[in-house]
């Protein structure tokens, strides 16, 4: 069967294998209506870049970070960038995650995609693959050889004051960031992706989002968080192409030793629990003063839209700013951080409840940068000291990763890195 | 302002309030476009029934149980139940948990709403209220004065074979399953309901789930669970009124002391793990023979299309019935079940990923009935023993709640248990 069989095309030949192993019982009937692959909205995996950085944000998203079994050689590492950028290619088209798909193939054999996004529209699905510090050394080691080509901006993200990083949320050798409007499309690649990893690398953990918290174009709503702000209001969209350039890609010459990763980013991950109990039971007054905008409106308390320029200076009751330098809006902006910016990719999630009867709630912070020691950590020390946000806040996960350029057809993802 | 205002028309008046306070900065100005609250798509709370039940299955579901406080009297309960209504109401139409809204009301006080649903479609949003066992008797203490009018098919579950609940996911005092084709409704809806109920009641566990494994109308297509198959093609619809009126809905004289469940039902909820790793590598001949059911169409594999009779006496190779009579097919079929049907609506959930390194996932089941002791029990004791499927499955949750009927305008949800 042609790998450019969609998984709707797909169920007629499944249908005849069946038939088949059932023939005393007679042929197989059509199946439902199901929506034709024609109105399918896909977004291209190949490309210069990675799609799901400047990508229109997908509504949900499945993010999971795997690590390389000790085991594994070079090879088996390539080996797996390559299976993971066929899989990748075939979910973004609405296929199956092998060439047979999930519903024929030897009748004896494991289908080789486990099923549950048969007939849905991938919802613009978009797989980002990033490499993590320890892909390149661990304790000290070269594992694969590549420590050589590692970019001195690829580190561990220090803690933060306040940090409290709990097991099974931070770090891995590799991430991969799933992203659909329909959560089963995303659940659906990571699984297959795990899935095709088995024997090279496994899952370290993994982190469903239900709601995006950035738009990354102009069209796009801004979405609110869990504090009910509208959040990401500052994050750069697709269109600012000449910030994105300054801020977003790696730049040719950044690294010599890691020319692989030009024209790629770093995703920088950060698992931020929020005290939405607590958040609640604080006045609007409290809530906006926090923030340093409004609520409905998303405007900076200096007055405008949404989208003005804050005025840090302008004196409120009682001759002090009517934005507190210790609000969010302040501690964030641009302005106070060397005009640094960054393409923020976040979502909502809840994981249930806890021991304490409260929602486990929070943020789970994604953006893309051109270098994280210039355009987060230093903006992270100040506001995890300050921000007076903090309260309300934990952060509990954290992870960096390298995400190199994209493939182009015949290639695989990071290729330039093993050449 | 007027309860009746819908969370976009609040952000008007809001603004107002807002600009009051930065009244130095200058006038307000609009919001950005979002959606009218003219295309809500809504479904009313109000009725003979409780929504949520034959409803046509919203796409995502966070359910929550809770637990009265132990200093709450029978009054404070009254008063919550009777708060919950009145927000579930609200939110259901796409306005905010409370009669201020998110946006508005006195400044040095908290908004009555969270804000995060402020603009978003409710999606067809149904808030599902249920009474647990222990609401009416707990440690052999009558806690609220209902002892006497507990219906006797209100039990705990038993512990089946194979059971392994874990802390967290099983039992309490009160459930709330919200169902939204929007999660972030969903979780507003519930976090809504958890900060009303703060003091009086507190949340015990929740659980979030992204893709319905249920169809509850005919003209719903029969979705996918996690091992690639459909799911639910047995379920009833709402179109079969008189099955739905012998198999789900709680009857006239069903039980004298529980006059006050007539028309309403039972919630069977099970959090059931699915070792997705193990299935997936499994060949399509052991995966059909275990579900009893093709992966392509979901049909029999006696022959026939998805909604085809089971012929279980056909014989298939060396003379054996071609559907297994160990089958998850063979043992959940009212044949051989006494004739028993339900109305499920379960939903597919990913918690992450366990410390082995594996997808935390699986199906959180929840079916209506008529009464458990012959609509559930019977089945679920056979199938854990005997259902070759459970070498794949984990029951770690486990709940029974009593569903009284729906409230009309100006009741609220259980008013006759009180009366």
């Amino acid at each position: 069967m042609s790998p450019g069989v969609s998984r709707r095309g797909l169920i007629g030949a499944a249908g005849a294998g069946a038939a088949a192993a059932v023939a005393a019982a007679g042929a197989m009937a059509a199946s439902r209506t199901e929506p034709a692959a024609a109105t399918f909205r896909t977004v291209p995996f190949f490309g210069a870049r990675q799609a799901g950085i400047t990508t229109a944000a997908q509504d949900r998203m499945h993010f999971a970070a795997f690590d390389v079994n000790p085991s594994s050689t070079r090879a088996d590492l390539v080996a797996l960038l390559k299976d993971w950028t066929l899989a990748a290619a075939r979910m973004t088209r609405g296929e199956g995650a092998g060439p047979i798909g999930p519903l024929s193939g030897p009748y004896d054999a494991p289908p080789d995609d486990t099923g549950e996004a048969i007939g849905l529209d991938p919802g613009n699905l978009t797989i980002t693959i990033g490499f993590g510090p320890t892909l390149f050394t661990l304790d000290g080691k070269d594992r694969f050889g590549l420590a050589a080509r590692k970019p001195d901006a690829l580190i561990r993200l220090p803690l933060f004051p306040a940090d409290a990083l709990v097991a099974g949320a931070s770090d891995g050798d590799l991430c991969v960031q799933a992203c659909s409007d329909d959560p089963q499309v995303a659940v659906h690649a990571i699984r297959n992706l795990t899935r095709i990893a088995f024997g090279r690398a496994s899952l370290r953990w993994s982190q469903l989002g239900f709601g995006r918290t950035s738009s990354t174009t102009s069209a796009q709503v801004t979405p609110r968080n869990l504090f009910g702000f509208k959040d990401g209001t500052a994050s750069l969209r697709a269109e600012q192409t000449a910030e994105i350039d300054a801020h977003v890609w790696v730049q040719p010459g950044a690294d010599p030793k890691a020319t692989w990763l030009e024209g790629g980013s770093y995703l920088v991950a950060r698992k931020i629990a929020m005290h939405v109990e607590t958040w609640d039971r604080s006045s609007m007054r409290e809530q906006e003063g926090i923030i340093g905008r409004t609520k409905a409106e998303g405007a900076p308390l200096s007055g405008g839209t949404e989208f003005a320029a804050p005025d840090f200076a302008l004196p409120g009751r009682g001759g002090t700013p009517v934005i507190d330098a210790r609000s969010h809006l302040a501690l964030a902006h641009p302005q106070h951080n060397d005009g640094v910016r960054m393409l923020r990719r976040g979502y909502n999630y809840v994981d249930g409840s806890n021991t304490l009867g409260r929602l486990a709630a929070g943020l789970f912070f994604v953006a893309f940068v051109t270098d994280p020691r210039t355009h987060y950590i230093p903006m992270q020390t100040r506001m995890a000291s300050s921000d007076r946000l903090s309260e309300y806040l934990q952060h509990i996960g954290s992870g960096l990763w390298a995400v190199p350029p994209g493939a182009r057809e015949g290639e695989y993802v990071g290729q330039a890195l093993f050449g």
